[in-house]
């Protein structure tokens, strides 16, 4: 086994495949909020989550009466159960049920990343899991942040820069990617009070001017959970460790 | 006239169509070293440059007698005169000609910005011209990083906060764009010393490999020219101020 596996990471969905390496785990990152909201699903004892990216697979299953939760731009769409909000995920709804989700920039993510070895969900809510999974794997590892319709967005950049900066810690990491540089800069600069630090973020802003922000503490708190959310078959569960 | 315009940073020409806007300037932006390689070239008295994409291009001009500089992966084409060492265009070689250019990144980025208003090449070298040409336009502006192969690159961004910076405090722009929040954070950490900290960028590494790092100090010192080429008619010319 190699003593120290390659770390990248790709600030966009829409640059993937120039980061794609089919023997890696991927860890989809979409702070604010979806993967904050599956995280916490399964931290409330959700059984399995579906993925969908379109809102038209995301109606088929409702008419199969499952569960739906779904949005686009923050808004709750009108066959949806719920929306995206991690609080919407409470353990008296999810415990136990498979719930489908479609989201606006999280669930397109995830099945591009589908096509390497392992997907797994990353927030602030699992990352010293996270780390401790991904630090005894031996494996590759590619942390994609899901960003705002395929551009850049500071929140998951500040995450990605978190979560690098503990990997290449451990020196089970090397790197030669650029974009691993620039966000363990950027948590440098934000690890002291992050909250204050994305404040100029553009889905904070997005997510104000809609009243929806009341999650964006939930959604920076480290731990809160220690659920790692994986894909297999097209469907997330909790990864039994 | 609006009182401010807006200021994007594209990471990548990958995701350009993104934030491509047809009323913005573009600022190409490409460091290590097409951009500082061509800002030379008219300080050095150049009468245009004819950026092409592609190396068959490049090698049809040469047939037809063209001066033409053109590498990849940093390796000079064995038909090519020189290549995209910025010390390569003397004012001997350079004055009063017109160079036929191609390289591994800067030149297909040159083209994807061409369906813009203005087209303009940005380095370190022309960096406080350029500041005071784009602060007087009264226009949208987008610094668009060349990177490297679509990834995401430390100096390309590193150089995008500097000019960031500068266009944002002059007052005549203001952002929504995560990747100006994040290049601006970049560059204040950049400031003080740029080559230590530009020492960890993959293209530094790429080039002292293969002996070409001799021109990096000389890429990233301000303000040796104040020429501004642009693009008319797919062919780069000294603006007339």
């Amino acid at each position: 086994m190699k003593k120290t596996h390659n770390l990248e990471v790709c600030l966009s969905p829409a640059i993937f495949d120039l980061h794609s390496d089919s023997d890696a785990i991927v860890v989809v990152i979409d702070i604010l909020r979806a993967s904050s909201a599956i995280c916490n699903a399964f931290a409330n004892g959700a059984e399995s989550l579906i993925p969908v990216p379109s809102l038209d697979q995301a109606r088929e299953y409702k008419k199969k009466a499952y569960m739906v939760a779904a949005e686009r731009d923050g808004y709750v769409q009108d066959f949806a159960d719920f929306g995206n909000s991690p609080f919407n995920f409470t353990p008296d709804r999810v415990r136990g049920k498979t719930i489908v989700y479609s989201t606006t920039n999280g669930t397109s993510t995830i099945e591009k990343a589908s096509q390497c070895y392992q997907v797994v969900i990353g927030s602030f809510l699992n990352i010293t899991s996270l780390e401790h999974y991904l630090t005894g794997q031996g494996r590759n590892v590619i942390l994609l942040c899901a960003g705002w319709k395929g551009k850049v967005c500071l929140e998951d950049s500040v995450f990605a820069g978190a979560l690098a900066g503990r990997l290449l810690k451990s020196g089970k990491f090397e790197s030669l990617c650029d974009s691993v540089s620039m966000v363990v800069d950027l948590w440098k600069l934000a690890e002291s009070d992050v909250l204050s630090y994305i404040d100029k973020a553009a889905q904070r802003k997005r997510l104000g001017e809609k009243g929806l922000d009341d999650c964006i503490p939930f959604c920076h708190s480290e731990d809160s959970t220690d659920v790692i959310p994986y894909l297999d078959g097209g469907k997330l569960f909790k990864l039994k460790k």
